[in-house]
């Protein structure tokens, strides 16, 4: 192992893979999608989830705007639109229009749920709280849409059945294998069998 | 596709998987390790780091009391590590010794970095914000470790190289596969050539 420490770094891209989600938004009659890989749960009783945009993106005057967005978590089967939408601008483009984007109507908030997502959050704006060159938007989840086919019995993700996008950092993309079950409990007791 | 729609869930997995990171924490001679799995990048020029920890956790009141955290980044290799320090409470296990954690010192911060971490974030608390059921610290990184065997030539982490742990809720974890190139502005513009 050669270790490298550094002092300051404005591209660290060692956290990552992190899902690559879209983040659907709409305000006056305009709707958007962009890729983002800075997001994540905050709170689980009020259900709470964190998403960092920059000021310079379209996405965040509508999410300003309307005070709501979606969080979209589409399969690995359907990667390009992952990075098309993030290869380009609402400024520019209308995605949904140029890219076929097929949706479907949110249950509570105005922004658009994809169809192509097997699982998508509503968020309403809670705050906004600029930190350096990003604004976190904290928002409450107001509905959940998931697809009971990409979930196992457990309720969670299975990643034999569901392929995530995984974000690397650049261009690059990676998605999840494997489904490793480790007893928590049991290893710090040390009475855990073997490594599985 | 069988899609469900919920208005309400405080247990929701769908934004999953996420990097199970190890938070460690130093305040008044004790040391704890944590398994994290909420935490995003927050912004990029002064790189800002996020996690959420809920207040019943020991490592909250280590936070709190010495501002300082560090963002572990450990190896599928490891994962019983990860999964040991998440099945039990610093309240009661002193881990670091149960559990014979190699650490090495932090560049900045008083907290340790993990020896068998393929890359860590040392971070100073600069807003901490109560949001449900947890509190969101935000970090200014202040150092940065990262295995130089881990990266892709692009200084990208190589899911061929390092295997992330990757939590996906309950007792289950997965890891990375693929290091695929998307060109996403070519992509947006129709000038990709075949899926690749």
């Amino acid at each position: 192992m050669s270790k490298v420490a550094q002092y300051q770094l404005d591209e660290y891209y060692y956290h990552y893979p992190a899902v690559a989600s879209v983040v659907t938004s709409h305000a006056d009659g305009k709707n958007n999608a962009m890729a983002v890989a800075w997001h994540t749960a905050i709170s689980r009783k009020s259900p709470i989830y964190g998403v960092a945009i920059s000021p310079k993106r379209f996405t965040h005057g509508l999410i300003v705007a309307s005070g709501e967005f979606v969080v979209n978590f589409v399969p690995w089967e359907k990667r390009e639109l992952v990075a098309k939408v993030g290869g380009c601008s609402g400024s520019e483009v209308e995605k949904f229009l140029a890219f076929g984007i097929v949706t479907a109507s949110g249950k509570v908030v105005q922004a658009p749920v994809l169809a192509d997502a097997y699982a998508a959050y509503e968020c309403r704006v809670m705050e906004r709280r600029a930190m350096g060159d990003h604004d976190l938007f904290m928002g409450s989840i107001v509905a959940l849409h998931w697809d009971k086919e990409a979930l196992s019995k457990d309720s969670m993700l299975d990643p034999g059945q569901a392929h995530p996008v995984l974000y690397l950092g650049g261009d690059y993309y990676a998605t999840a294998k494997g489904n490793v079950l480790l007893d928590r409990a049991a290893l710090a007791k040390g009475t855990a069998g073997p490594m599985r």
